[in-house]
């Protein structure tokens, strides 16, 4: 019998669908139905024919959940998410959020990037679900924020440094492919081909959301971040160039990365600066840090599949956490 | 009658293929013969079949060259260039030397980089091939060291910062399509498709050439490169983090930058951040600059097609400054 | 002063951009508007930075054109084209249209195919632009239909052995880069990426118009045609399985294909199969033929970039023709 | 305790990597040891990021293999793999063998395409290893004949219909990922990209294996079959014009198709055209039959990851018959 049984909300976009199909491959977990505002009836896998869950998509009946859910994985927009999430909430369900409506802690910060939050009350039992820094809270939580794609590798690339005190600034330069934007995002094949191209340049939702998670660490580093569309499906590239409070060298940034990573079920320490390609369709973050010899900067990349570690396998980590499981199962 | 018969040796890899198309269109130069230590016999269009050249490439002969070429583009690797171009200049023949080899005017810097120099005498004379930059001297010049593809995007970009004293720090994240690794490089394609990733992290050799011309403007910031490999043929982006010397606005950044280049042919100044694609198979660089509000940084970005601006592109139109042509002509 | 001013209406769509583009580039011709029905006001650089084209997309506004307009390029869809291109021939204008409207003589078969026709009486008139079957007839139309692509790349291949009387069966098995189907299409990114995968199957709309042109040059074999999307912007590709009416070697198909391409300013005989990558952004149809020793039967490969010599391209050929220009003005 | 320790010899190549991987995942299985004539003491995750496995390459010594190993998956090159293969099995060793050297049951045909053969006794107990058709000889073979990546597909499509006397005449026409070439082909990122063109065409090695298994069905219609190079990493789609025996309508191809493939575990029956996307990484071929109402002619489409059922993943499955386990064990 599963220990719990679970509704992905919102499943017929790139990152609930996801999480319904890893929900579906879970030893331990039921995927107690898929609902979703566009295609009812629709067979998951008539839009997704690489995934193997066998159910249609449904309208969300809130009456018949009650019941037959014990847990929920919300994949809605913005601003939509927040009520939805309130409603299961009042029901006993527990819940990983796949939007932003939990993420940041301070109200105005949100509603300056999002607008009017739909309720504001549950944000401060939210726990923000990025398990490398938040496991034990993650545990103990009922309603889990998970991460931006760009904040989680982002966040895993210099929170070593951070918990050391060692970010004086940083400028983070970073790359997506495609499927980070939803299937509900205008990207025309013939447009983003054979491109490459900044966006969301001089301000972008995700930055405060780094801001917020790096301070938690100790570190309030002046930041930019510039992310970039990748001609690409799946991928994130994280580069950080960081100016170090003092001097570093390379022998002690290994040993603080060992340090924080070393039984991280989900971070791999390279030799090598990662390619997006390295984890392709798996929940693994690739970091590597090095030292610029010319400039004394430091230099941190992660890699992650935007959506495995950038969402739905996230999510599915945080869920594995919140219901007492290993928190691997199902994600290897 | 052509204004000059043009050698391009080293015509059989991406760079010297498309510098000898590029001077068989061109309605006043005469493409000569087209050389090559590989393939020796091959037309040129079995390698490349979308180009127009009717040669077949040949062995260099430099006893039949003295009287059928005026002028020479070099398409030779980094230390094989020096010892031909000491030829051909011993000829009369101008030349525009794609290579590094006369790129750095510091010996010792060169040397550390690419290992001894093959004819340091020839140094002196040479000018660095980036036309925005220094035009009036590659008129009078008979030997042009056309510059890397980074840092021609990676100066454009910051160039009427530097000269306007703006660059306390840099950092540079840049991506380039494969062709800019050459027809030599081992980059098959299932290891570069559906990948991105860094590489020469901590040294890369384009890093003292940057360096070189920013100092030129008078501006020796701390500075950082890295740059990436893109999963596409063709198409170079530098997005460059810049702490200015001081407050900087939008308005003024504008001011600076169409001050700048307002008349150059080749550079385009864009209202939003450019994408390799805008610049495919052009001889464009297209420019973009902004503030980025939280942390006081400008952002600039460039982006050129690293085989036309960054290559042959530039070769030719460095070759028709040299020839006292039209510096656009054959490259529109 | 330029022979003709052109209008390019629904110049906002790929092929109408494209031929807006050329046009402007032709030292024959003077782009006198280009109108379109969504994104009125937006320069076409904004939707194409790579374009030079430096006018804004306008409202059609018949009154105004009558005077200023000698020629026009019709790129509407199917159905929409028809009523347009009566106007504007009841004014005298030159129309070469590049949708389906006028392709198909056989009312009853376009109607099959399209819907009702919104101007039958003008179908008699209208010329099939491919100029290597009807050169002459184009010469004297003021009316032509530009062919399909894969029309287009199927005709050329099969063109000598069909004069010959040599087909007794074909099947027609093609592959078109995403641009083919229209910016208005739904082919976001992530479905085509790292995809392959027939469509259309069992009928598609271009089967009726190569049945026609075959007919033309006297061929009714039995045909198949099945179309592919590739994960390419531009590029098609038509491989042609053909059962010879009967026994014929590679030396005879070699001087037939010779004998009919022989002079033909934009077909090239490949003595290998042919890549679409060979004549991306050229007007360009490569082919190639072959026996396979096996079966007996005979291989016939056609080449074309679909924007090109598959729409745009082939929409300026056929206008230089009907203008009495030279064939390949503004095209190589 | 595992059933079998199997060795993966060949393993840096990319279909030998993926059976490492694919035994090393396997319940049931031991990897016991990874061997390679290149790479040696190279970690296989140095190599291919992307996988699990983590042991180093190593030589074969043979001596060592003897008491250590009960099957192998033999990943050489076509002619180096037979003098190993007999070397296994000289030591009781089962083997499924991916190289052509086993395939041809005709040792004539074999050298005609290969040249001489280097074990040809062990010829006639080898079993080809499409279990869909072979499934109760490959459980009791002991040397298994994995086939080509494009027979896999080709015969998967064709096989209902040949087996019921159907084929009059067929044309397939097939395209592939690039790592069907394998790692030590010659394709540059540069000259793949974009691209999509015929190759092998008039002969190709495929051609004598699907004759073959088709002859074993009781099929020998007249064949041609030209393969084509895709722009992308993994996918292969065959596409097969079929002139049936007599007239037959879809209602009665859906039956004879589901007659053979309900239960297949790892065919599956589309309604539409399957895209090689929907098979990607999995062992999956989807297969989709329709008739072509003008022509009379059957379409069968079939789509595989070349890498899996075309390769390593069939490798494991046939492996798993001959050892007695669940077909699908390590392959879902």
């Amino acid at each position: 019998m599963a220990d719990a049984r679970v509704l992905v909300a919102g499943a017929s976009g790139f990152t609930g669908a996801l999480a319904a199909e890893l929900v579906w491959r879970h030893p331990r977990l039921e995927l107690a139905a898929i609902t979703s505002r566009a295609d009812v009836g629709t067979p998951l896998r008539s839009l997704y024919p690489r995934y193997r869950v066998p159910l249609a998509l449904e309208e969300l009946d809130i009456a018949r959940i009650e019941d037959a859910v014990d847990a929920a994985i919300v994949a809605y927009p913005h601003g939509a998410a927040a009520p939805l999430v309130a409603e299961l909430r009042g029901l006993g369900i527990q819940v990983v959020d796949l939007s932003a409506d939990f993420r940041l802690r301070d109200l105005p910060t949100y509603e300056r990037w999002y607008g009017p939050h739909g309720d504001p009350d549950l944000l401060e039992g939210a726990v923000y679900g990025l398990p490398e820094l938040h496991r034990e809270r993650i545990r103990r939580a009922e309603l889990v924020a998970n991460p931006g794609c760009y904040p989680t590798a982002a966040l895993l690339a210099l929170a070593p440094l951070a918990a050391a005190g060692l970010i004086a600034d940083v400028a983070i330069s970073a790359a997506s492919g495609v499927s980070g934007a939803g299937r509900g995002s205008d990207h025309h094949f013939v447009s983003v081909a054979e491109n490459f191209s900044p966006y969301g340049v001089g301000s972008h939702r995700h930055a405060p959301e780094i801001a917020q998670e790096l301070a938690g660490l100790g570190a309030t580093p002046r930041a930019t971040f510039v992310p970039h569309l990748l001609p690409i499906d799946q991928g994130l590239l994280a580069t950080c160039f960081v100016t170090p409070a003092r001097d570093v060298g390379d022998e002690e940034l290994r040993a603080l990365y060992a340090e924080r990573y070393t039984g991280e079920p989900f971070v791999e320490l390279a030799d090598a600066p990662p390619g997006v390609r390295d984890v392709r369709d798996s929940n693994l973050c690739r970091v590597h840090v090095a030292t610029d010899a010319g400039s004394g900067r430091v230099l941190a990349f992660a890699a992650i599949d935007n959506l495995w570690k950038g969402a739905a396998g996230q999510a599915v980590q945080n869920l594995n956490l919140m219901l007492g499981l290993e928190e691997t199962e199902g994600l290897l």
